[in-house]
């Protein structure tokens, strides 16, 4: 007889094996990560990995939907069009705190990018949850765009993509050389953004 | 008997398995490339590869060195602030042409990036080839300074960083959904730039 399920354990359980698959992933890539090295360090069975997540994809997708519940919750606090252009920069500081805490980041998330270019699936889901992250901006923007910070010209959503683009920028330069993304740069970009966003 | 080596032959056949190996990477990943297709695509032997290319890092190292060549012979015809950033901007374009043919780009270029986070050499590599990219177009930039076309407070290398930064995220945008970086939004990039190097 199977036993009857639990829901809050059962999503602590699918919490703890993601956390194990993104560490997996990150030290071994997307293609070569031993599905037995992500059962091994999140303390389960094969077939109790598959229980819950039948393939590689359904881990990741699983990963990205916890990555967007992450940033949506980190951009509610996000109330001033300061605040919001501060948290675009400072992802790039690895001296950093209070970001949302992402699982598709670091080696992962290049790992990504290049089956993006190989598999249209993987690209079309990627686009899809890009596209979720700048719909969450473009609201925080369209309410500071509501209390003037932002120039009336601008569509929100739009500028969401704009600084997102500059975002993902740093944080190509600090993968190649953490020290080029130093405080100088932080602030050079941090202007340019402001002017953007106030200027139109 | 060796027979005598003809270097005109020599460079040329090395240029054709320099494209062959950037294919097949693109197609396989860097780590997944067989050296047999990079053989056949280039139509020689295992043996006549090692020869002149004795791993898959003497590839990559002799790569980058041809797109550093590309990348300097392209940067010479840029003669104001104008053109440098309409050639920043439009490397993103699908439709550019008239760049720099670039082996380490597309899915390489990010599955490099993910390597340079889990090896320590593909990162000093890597950020060597970057700050040769940015000695390059800093100099650029500080011909079109002492022209007047650039603030006179910018550090020309630390303002070529800047635009390459923003390069490079336009690159991961068009990577992750092509329709995204559109001429709306090179448009907006290429004013924000512009605004920078002029207003310092």
């Amino acid at each position: 007889m199977a036993r009857p399920r639990d829901p809050a354990r059962e999503a602590e359980r699918k919490a703890a094996i993601l956390a194990a698959a993104a560490s997996v992933f990150a030290a071994h890539g997307l293609k070569g990560a031993p599905i037995a090295a992500i059962c091994r360090a999140a303390g389960i069975s094969a077939g109790h990995l598959y229980y819950y997540f039948p393939s590689k994809e359904s881990l990741i997708e699983a990963m990205a939907a916890a990555d967007l519940a992450a940033i949506r919750a980190f951009a509610e606090g996000l109330e001033t069009i300061d605040e919001l252009l501060d948290a675009a920069v400072a992802t790039a500081d690895p001296a950093a705190t209070g970001g949302p805490a992402k699982m598709l980041a670091g080696p992962l998330a290049f790992d990504l990018l290049a089956e993006a270019q190989r598999n249209p699936r993987v690209r079309a889901a990627l686009a899809a949850h890009y596209a979720a992250v700048a719909r969450i901006f473009g609201a925080r923007l369209a309410a500071a765009q509501a209390a003037g910070q932002v120039a009336a010209a601008h569509d929100p959503e739009r500028l969401a993509r704009l600084v997102g683009a500059v975002r993902e920028g740093l944080l190509v330069m600090a993968a190649i050389d953490g020290g080029m993304v130093d405080a100088t740069m932080r602030a050079q970009v941090r202007t340019m953004l402001d002017r953007a966003a106030r200027g139109g």
